[in-house]
């Protein structure tokens, strides 16, 4: 630097020309095409574990298939690779109008664009990056997604940092006098992530739109989960400290007042210890777990059993585990690698004996604690025999955990719904809801939103609160993946307060009813990848766009659409009504089928208490079973009710299979096609077309109800 | 792994040992003294940049010894590190009683113990780690130090996770049946930390007292900052766009109205461009920037001139700086890497040619956006010319700005004081005082207090609200390292509210009739590396403990002493009055010398508005100039006022130099003993007995004043 020195010493200029070793040091990223639509490439070298790969589910190629042809979203050159010091910058295109979502289930927005985030499986506590679902998925408004497949904490950068050598630069605007030009994040033309790794993988995933992308990333991750039909009912959560019998009693309460149930959770108290767990029954509230677990089955609900992964020292299962354990404790339990086959197989052997095996009661398990702040879990430089270091057991030991129970009850032909507390990459197929212990309506709803991007599936949480509260939020809730009340740490009931409980009822019966259409967008979720739940900006003809300028029409958070026909609209505890902004077209009252709006107008609902806003895309069909109680049992053939709204003809393909087993993967699953068109004389006719192929649905009796007013 | 498989198949126990991995691989750390009570251990191949060498101040060995000696802390196998995967994890105990302070500057609590922080430079937003001074260092209870003088995001786990080899585990719990005697945060036997570097340098710090080892750090980093004395009195900030003549007519404001000022803020407007920087005047707005700053001069105020010191492609020095740039830009400016020495030079020179030079009224910089979110600043994947990474250089970009511009202040031969929103370790020399944009009146005077055990200064804001709350917030800033005024980007000033405006002007001048007090205090953290600011761990005779049971009494946040004399508990805006936590021994009143209360009660204090307590210690003596507008000159002899408070006598050390120049470095200093004791009858009597060495003090005509009535 002698020279530079002296030249900078006489005041005299250097060429324009940015420091060699800026970028000199880049590598185009090489793609190969895996799959339709699918490309991968790869940086350095490559690490053991990763996140797809933690996962393990097959991808669906067949499936991937049936979506339009996409082009490889970038140009030959346009993303690239640098490698130092023991880390890998990678550095991908980013057009001036293109919006990204993804990279993590954020509870405060669904952009990204603008924003630096450090992916991290913990606690929600208001950092961005830092949540239960940190997924290294963006998706771009161009159509198409960008996996990044490492499980490490990635830093993501997008389109914050402008660089030296980028060949568009924004305008340079003094601020003294610049005023609204001048912009505190001059926008870049990348977006750039530092993977702490010595090498990794990266998958593309084509459209042609964005949901396109969602569904290619869904698919090769194997597919959606596909629930049983009892997920799809009422949950309820007991108090910790109930017994079997207080259990049984609550689902008799349940039964008394026609409240929906389907599964019962257990909470910390039925181990014989807890945090760390035991994974015993305690004898003492628990004392004939097989008995307690037939007479749940008689009320045809299923348990659902809360753990956190961690092993009590007193627990017989700890002595059979400790030689997988990590270096560091988790409320004094040891921390097993579950990276490893054989402490998966000792834990699943240990559930299945234990429990699993007692009855097919036992419908699966809610796995706390795999997400928590940095204070209670490992620290990041305790280590694991497997060789692995605590960060990326940190980002996989979810996803780990769900393999190992999927897995289990896999092998028992037994489908399985659990709750989860932290996940990650290629957990779509995995069937658990995440939840947290935030109560904030309004981050909630963004949530459940944003699983849309990150191939997993979220549920509100309902406790308690006043009796507004109460209603607004098992409404809510009700239109999410699970729909459960959470009462394990309160004395509230969903009958606490007698002036909404017969509007509670009726918010989960609307649930029971809506069966059918919610186990057909779960199949579309595992068949087609395509999400359940899907963001404002996944849904066709959405196009309200953030402005900058105003803040207005920003981000539409507190809506989203169910399968292909509903967009539902909570309205917040307290709140009288609430605006809801419609994509385009006509959209009708899912309740009395008039018209609400068109399209790209944003509409004010003020409904009565009893009723959420639920709004209907014109030419829709939405079918629903009559009034009960618990999900159908495989041999039960239930009357349809197939409802018609809009103003154009409609048509659906209605999924079902036995709803329990998994023999649907060896083709025991049927799609019928409903249609509604107009006759010879303007009117709405309704037919069912039968599974080509020849396979059942359990429904008869169709009754067709048009419910739009001509 | 085959025999464990079939074993845990047949459930089978294996033996009750962890893995062999977990910590065998551990190394005792071995330490070397360097100094009197300060010990050094690397592990691994340490780092070139590191913080210390950063600031590259010499430690002040000769004053360590000064302290009483004090023994290693540690036993000779207690501290350890491990190294694997590129990263240094290090281990040191940590006592079941002991807690830990320290870890950067928090804006919520003093305490670490229990707490696991990455340290990050970055605006303060309620991350803890995440902070414009991430120190490395933490002080124990037990009266000991720990440095880790790494430039890269440390870990720190502070007694958090339990280590499975750990000798003493806390107790196993049933949360279902354990009450409080379960807890979320089993206390761990260590203080874990991750260095993400092949190798790191970690120092002690002995005591005996924590204080001590405060004192020990800031004295081997250099010995705390000595402002000049105009630097002790009063700054305003000029609105952005304000003009030469605006900014003279605000000067001559304060002098029409009696309130102190010395120092005159300029802001991003003196640049012809700024966000990114010019480091130009703007013509239009200063035409004549030699006679606006000797106008300042005749009016005996210092300007302080803003910048970010990122570079505008606009401006001239750009290009100079250019062949120094790093891969990204921060608002279109380059990042020149201000780790080369090159680049430090050119930078100094500019300024100095531009504007130090002008003016001996030049009196510093106030340094901004070193801290920045990061999607503000640089990514951590860009690159620099030294090769340093990104990583490092937000670790030590504010440092290395600090450090080039006191160098060429000291070069000069004058005395600068400025601000700066990011520093780090080794920053103790550095005459800067750090800022922020938070508002939370709670959390600046936490932060205040949280500085003194990561050697900095810090200074609340005060911009606009109403009468109370401006009047609130002058009365705190006024008892903090730097008291100013920020009237950026307001049209409020200090005048806006007559109903305070008299007691504004007489807390302002309050704190220029304290100028030997403020004085002697800063010569304290000078000469003997004692902290200006003493949070109340660091106080003689504070015995409030954090219960961990109530919550009561838990931490003390809100209250701080400055210098050996003066307990400080501002009042909140709002608040009629407050709660005050008595160290040992008798505390009187400031303002009447009356008792306030005894040692280890809380006191409730309602003073009138005018008035923030201030409480004096028992046998302290306070000495005060009379009221006057501006610092003394070196060539000014002042009247000294002393009070003596309590019922004891009192000695104190009176330091003096010439103000201004590094004259004191060599020797041209003087410390006066002032002495109150007894005479034979029981009457208090005063005595001066100037510098053994013979130097001058700037003082005369000493008037005693024994403020406590017998």
């Amino acid at each position: 630097m002698g020279l530079r020195r002296v030249v900078a010493a006489l005041g005299l200029a250097l060429p324009l020309a940015g420091p060699a070793s800026a970028t000199a040091d880049e590598t185009p990223l090489r793609w190969t095409e895996l799959g339709p639509g699918v490309w991968e490439a790869t940086a350095g070298a490559t690490e053991r574990l990763t996140l797809l790969g933690a996962a393990a589910e097959p991808p669906r190629t067949e499936a991937l298939r049936s979506i339009s042809a996409a082009p490889f979203p970038f140009g030959p050159d346009e993303a690239a690779a640098r490698i130092a010091g023991g880390k890998v910058a990678l550095r991908f295109p980013l057009a001036l109008e293109e919006e990204i979502y993804g990279l993590g289930v954020d509870f405060k927005s669904l952009r990204r664009t603008g924003s630096a985030v450090r992916l991290h499986v913990d606690h929600w506590g208001g950092v961005p990056g830092r949540t239960h679902a940190p997924v290294p998925l963006y998706i771009s408004s161009r159509g198409y997604g960008v996996l990044v497949d490492s499980a490490r904490y990635v830093d993501f950068y997008v389109g914050t940092a402008v660089r030296l050598q980028a060949r568009q630069k924004p305008p340079v605007v003094d601020r003294t006098t610049g005023g609204k030009a001048w912009s505190a994040q001059p926008r870049s033309d990348s977006v750039e992530a530092l993977v702490p790794a010595p090498g990794v993988r990266v998958l593309v995933f084509g459209g042609p739109t964005p949901l396109d992308a969602v569904r290619r990333y869904n698919l090769w991750s194997g597919g959606g989960a596909l629930p049983p039909k009892w997920g799809l009912g009422f949950m309820t959560r007991t108090p910790t400290s109930y017994s079997a019998a207080d259990a049984l009693a609550e689902v008799a309460e349940f039964r008394r007042r026609g409240i929906p149930l389907d599964m019962l959770g257990l909470e910390p108290g039925w181990h014989d210890h807890a945090y760390p767990c035991s994974f015993e029954w305690d004898r003492g509230r628990f004392p004939d777990p097989a008995g307690f677990l037939a007479g749940l089955k008689a009320s045809h609900v299923r348990a659902n059993l809360w753990f956190n992964p961690y092993v009590s020292p007193t627990a017989p299962l700890h002595a059979r585990l400790l030689p997988y354990a990590g270096s560091h404790l988790v409320w004094n339990g040891i921390v097993p690698d579950y990276s490893l086959e054989e402490a998966r197989t000792v834990f699943a052997e240990h559930l299945l004996r234990k429990v699993v095996s007692l009855s097919p009661s036992v419908g699966g398990f809610k796995v706390d604690e795999v997400d928590g702040y940095d204070r209670w879990l490992w620290p990041d430089l305790a280590v694991f025999p497997s060789g692995h270091d605590a960060e990326q057991l940190r980002q996989t030991y979810g996803l780990l955990v769900q393999r190992l129970l999927f897995d289990m009850f896999r092998r028992a032909n037994r489908r399985t719904l659990g709750q989860v507390r932290g996940t990650n990459a290629g957990a779509s197929p995995f069937p658990f809801v995440i939840y947290n212990d935030n109560y904030a309506f309004d981050e909630y709803i963004a949530a459940v939103a944003n699983s849309a991007f990150a191939g997993v599936l979220w549920s509100p949480e309902v406790r308690s609160g006043d009796a507004q509260d109460m209603l607004r939020r098992v409404q809510a809730v009700c239109f999410s993946p699970l729909a459960l009340f959470n009462g394990w740490a309160t004395s509230s009931k969903l009958w606490t307060h007698a002036a909404v409980a017969d509007d509670i009822r009726a918010a989960i019966q609307l649930r029971l009813r809506l069966l059918p259409y919610w186990y057909t967008a779960f199949a579309q979720y595992h068949y087609a990848g395509t999400p359940v739940v899907r963001a404002m900006p996944l849904v066709s003809g959405f196009e309200l766009r953030p402005s900058r300028e105003s803040g207005r029409l920003a981000e539409v958070l507190d809506q989203y659409m169910v399968g292909d026909a509903l967009l539902v609209a909570p309205i917040a505890p307290g709140a009288k009504g609430r605006t809801v902004a419609l994509p385009a077209g006509k959209w009708f009252d899912f309740y009395t089928g008039r018209l609400v709006g068109e399209g790209h107008t944003v509409v004010e609902l003020t409904p009565p208490l009893s009723q959420m806003p639920l709004l209907v895309r014109d030419g829709s069909l939405v079918p629903l079973v009559g009034g009960r109680q618990w999900a159908p049992s495989p041999d039960e053939v239930l009357p349809l009710e197939v409802r018609h709204y809009g103003l154009g003809p409609a048509t659906m393909e209605l999924y079902d299979d036995d709803g329990e087993t998994f023999d649907y993967q060896r083709g025991e699953h049927s799609w019928t096609r409903l249609e509604v068109t107009r006759d010879g004389e303007g009117r709405w006719r309704g037919t069912v077309r039968p599974d080509p192929n020849g396979k059942a649905w359990r429904y008869r009796d169709v009754a067709w109800r048009f419910m739009t007013p001509p």
